[in-house]
């Protein structure tokens, strides 16, 4: 069944393989009226284009994106917007040799299983460069946002277990570093980590963490698709994510009522939270506070180690991958989480619209 | 916006707040020919059941299920099931007093701003009671899954810091204690710990751990409507869920490739992974090992000690809880994640019937 | 699959069979704040009802409805708002005969090849009380849709081939008449033809129309939920329809572009169409003009002639269809058509309020 | 809202403007397995292409389609088709003129008025070309039905008041001429009536009917994703069309039930209908015998004569559509026709591959 489409009324729905001639986006329902052009875009899909570091595959892809439809004259009109990027770098012969080998911790086996046919050059759909499309479309959803004063802030909290110190870390900009971590002195110690992994030819997974400012209160819609719950999903359909929380998360389970709750007070007179381990949502809505969502990355599936496996013919294999692969895709990831978060919010805020009469008066009875 | 209803070809609708004169759901698109009757679901509502123990609300509820359509001569007929609870024991004079009054770790103030209207009686549409609509659905979902050879198993894996030990645990049955814990030992201490914090007037929280037996390989819909992903949209639904894990969850941030890879080999003739780290998906489709889930829980918000809060008015007020309310919400949020889980695996598998042109065919050519 | 829901913002699921224990429908997605009593709902089924007039089947169903959820202190909340009516005229011994015959031009056989089992009582779920549903949802819509200005006007136009004169014709009013028809002289003749006819054992066919006035410019998704594409599936799937039309319908088929097209003019400063052959849309979009629509009816195909026709075991067999039948359905369906109409136009307004970046503004940067 | 998607499991989502770089269409959720070359879409497309006879605009497009994804060494693999059509024949500069002049019968006012903004660029998204995405995904659900013995035949019932003899016409293969009539003796007449109107600087509107031969019974999904109801609303989606009957369509509105009844007998051991007056539909799903689908269509808005009209600052205008425009456009919209007829029936077709748990079972069990 259709599976890559995302969001009922800011719908987006991504294609494209690897080593396709192209992967893009088709961006369904962004209201007419926002100022748009590549470059916007482009920005986004920079932040996770390969080649970027030393610890990011070093496939050399310009990933130019270019809008083909729903934009006239600098602003959205309403219709579609249909945003493609060419794939320029695709070396196919890398791959012909695992067109029948199932590699430990790839999607090459399910697929096979699943559609008796499965395009094994680089991943095909389930390679990394599917998030393009994820991307090129959450850069038009970060902006959206923007416009309305919701910022998003995302950034690599872990490395292993090197985990940033929040005392030490600079919220206030985008992390330049090129594992977009917001502690400098962790860092450091990320990149001498990862140097002796690669050396060693493994990789590590990591934890990325992603804040959103300004959100209105009440988005989100009860009882299936709550603000956490859709981001739930959003999050976790990115390839290598195993896990998902929201503000305090997993360390609930080990609290109180008397600490977890979040005492209401009035500052400014209006209506805040004390504290806030419900990372921004009450019953699935937003709750005025800043939105907190912590993701788990696994580390890469594809390491220079060689590895047991097995092919199409069941027979047992060893297999060395070749080619260019990241030894650790957490800083290319954060981007991806960004923009899956701004779709999944930005959706929200879309169907939140009709959830008092008044709103629907507003609008229809002043034309 | 619509927000109740889950699953596209396997959809449930669930209607009905804490205090009204029902609660229920209907549940379209069940595939004809399955046998069910009431007590097939009834039994599934006993298990959320209020009263079950002295760690759960005393709220005396009958909770009897009637299957009001879509059933004839005991046999689903593929049209709408509609389920419905009537409500008995409602005391909404209990609750008038909250109608002004948000209490921390609670909808209420969410509810307010999003549609400036409440149902406050009970905590009204987002009570722990909103939960009968799933668990009747979800026992239909369990049966249908049942007849393919699918089992779920679901248990109490924390209470508090009191975790089960796995070696110490029988997952061969249904635990027969009250906090559902399959470990009796953990079992032992939790139900000390409890009373302690029962006679505090608090809460705790926990973690519930969920296990899917006999999975065809490739059910899950890349790239957005994957099976990892659609779990975690469908437990972190759930009211007081607050973290997501599959596999080995947020412990891979800290693994390294080479240990976290599931290798691949052959047993008996079939392709089998030697471990299960990824926790039965690959690339977002089921890989034929057995499906591993764990949720946080947050502890219950209502207590009965007294916290500060605000009312709508914008003044800051003391507020105390009476009424029934759970010191521990786990033991009953079982069998919710376990109706969340099966309802999304039984939509994925029908939405996975169209993968391959020679299913269409196997369908159609016969007629 | 799931096809009892239509609608995605302002959805409705509907659930029940003929002779099951209930039928109703859960609406979804219905903004808060607008009043709403069970007398709101029961008049417009009331205009359903059978018994009405000897042309109308005489099964006596009081067809009570009860609002189980989603109100609150006579408003709605934002929350799904259940509605149901309990059967209490059910004859099944009436049907039990029917069980293994198939009725020509019902749904008795596609029922049994699509789905292996029928619940024959009454026709079971292809009954037009299944309608009861669709018309309690529609009491809400046309509601609604009043607050905005918005109003629907339905009628008989014909039936058999006694038309209405349009001259002749009082718009004002809802007719008074039994068969719904706004010109009194067509009434009476009709009334004389259906006489003959049910002295025959037969039955009769006809068409309605509606019109829509009030409506709002811009209203309908392009390029497939255009406004005349979601009410023609909606009208359509009642079940007697064969045939939908806009404006000015099949006809345009004979007409040539010069006479066809509407002009633009100015009117009190606004712009408005000098003719409205379009029959109020534009791209499938509502222009302004009043939307016209109508709908073809077929006789029922229960008469009290005696028809050939086969069983299950594949024999011909004759067939004598006892019980309660109309000959002729038109003036029941008058009100399900114009309730498909309303739930369609309420959708799409609450999906056009996202058009405009200045209108997600609006509502958002308010709070 | 998004409204560029039509379909569930196989699910299209077109976009592009006729003056922009390129327009296209996403195909979702095509099953596996399924040959697929250009050329086998090519051959649709070049069935709308405009230059194809002298009733059809001269604009010279070559249409060529390009895969850009989907297929893997000439098969389908289950995920995403994306087709695309660069625009070559632009002439931008015809169309700027109109940038503030509301046409008469074109959305240029329901756009402006929606959006706020409109690419008014040869009609931008509401032009003729945004067909081109429909028909080449209504290639791929062509081919699929064939493979499944299911056969579609579209052609041209009438123009203006000339309609085909049935008994006149070769229903076994497509029709040649350019007007795609099946009755060369209507099709001399229609040529004869066009030159006159042409002349004029008028158009014609006309019927075009669409057959389905070789369907399963039973496709169809009750109450509201109807078999008919579907069929309606994807054919009234395409720009021009005004009516949609099936089968007897509005003819029924003027019979009575013992001759609209279609009576079963059996033959050949199956059970089949005498006649076949319900189009190949019982109670909205098919019936075993032929689908009949007739619509009706407009003339063509663009016609070469003066009319007067309205701009967007309100002032009466005259205006001259110059540019290239088809005097009649049934011709080159019966594959639109039979595209979005073969899109609702493939889509139908998986939806009802889960109507019995047998189904279910035998896919899922054999694995």
């Amino acid at each position: 069944m259709a599976g890559s489409s995302i969001g009922d009324i800011f719908k987006i729905t991504t294609w494209g393989e690897s080593h396709g001639k192209a992967l893009g986006v088709v961006v369904d329902g962004c209201p007419a009226g926002l100022e748009l052009c590549e470059a916007d875009i482009q920005t986004f899909l920079n932040r996770r284009k390969p080649g970027q570091s030393k610890f990011t595959t070093q496939r050399k892809e310009d990933d130019q994106v270019e809008i083909l439809s729903g934009v006239f004259n600098g602003v959205t009109t309403g219709t579609p917007i249909s945003l493609i990027v060419f794939n320029k770098d695709q070396h196919s012969n890398d791959y012909s040799k695992l067109s029948d080998v199932y590699r430990p911790g790839h999607a090459d086996y399910t697929f096979d299983e699943k559609f008796g046919i499965r395009d094994y050059r680089g991943g095909g759909r389930s390679s990394g460069r599917e998030t393009i499309g994820r991307v090129a479309a959450g850069a038009i959803a970060v902006k959206l946002l923007h416009s309305l004063g919701i910022e998003i802030f995302t950034y690599t909290k872990a490395i292993g277990d090197i985990e940033i110190d929040y005392s030490n870390s600079d919220f206030t900009k985008q992390p330049e570093n090129k594992l977009y971590m917001p502690d400098e002195i962790a860092y450091e110690k990320a990149v001498s980590f990862l140097s002796t992994l690669s050396g060693d030819g493994d990789s590590s997974g990591g934890l990325i963490e992603c804040l959103v400012e300004g959100m209105p209160i009440g988005v989100g819609e009860p009882v299936f698709d709550k603000l956490d719950a859709n981001l739930a999903k959003a999050v976790m359909s990115i390839g290598a994510i195993k896990g998902v929380e929201i503000g305090e998360g997993f360390s609930v389970s080990k609290s109180i009522g008397s600490e977890n709750n979040d005492s209401f007070t009035i500052s400014n007179g209006n209506i805040i939270k004390v504290t806030n381990n419900s990372g921004g949502t009450l019953g699935g809505m937003s709750d005025g506070s800043i939105i907190k969502l912590t993701a788990a990355i696994k580390p890469t599936p594809s390491i220079y180690k060689e590895q047991t496996t097995v092919n199409k013919n069941k027979e047992q294999v060893l297999i060395n991958i070749e080619g260019r692969h990241d030894p650790v895709i957490v800083p290319r990831a954060v981007v991806v989480v960004e923009s899956m978060v701004a779709l999944t919010i930005t959706d929200l805020l879309l169907k939140g619209m009709s959830s008092k009469l008044g709103n629907l008066l507003s609008i229809y009875k002043k034309q």
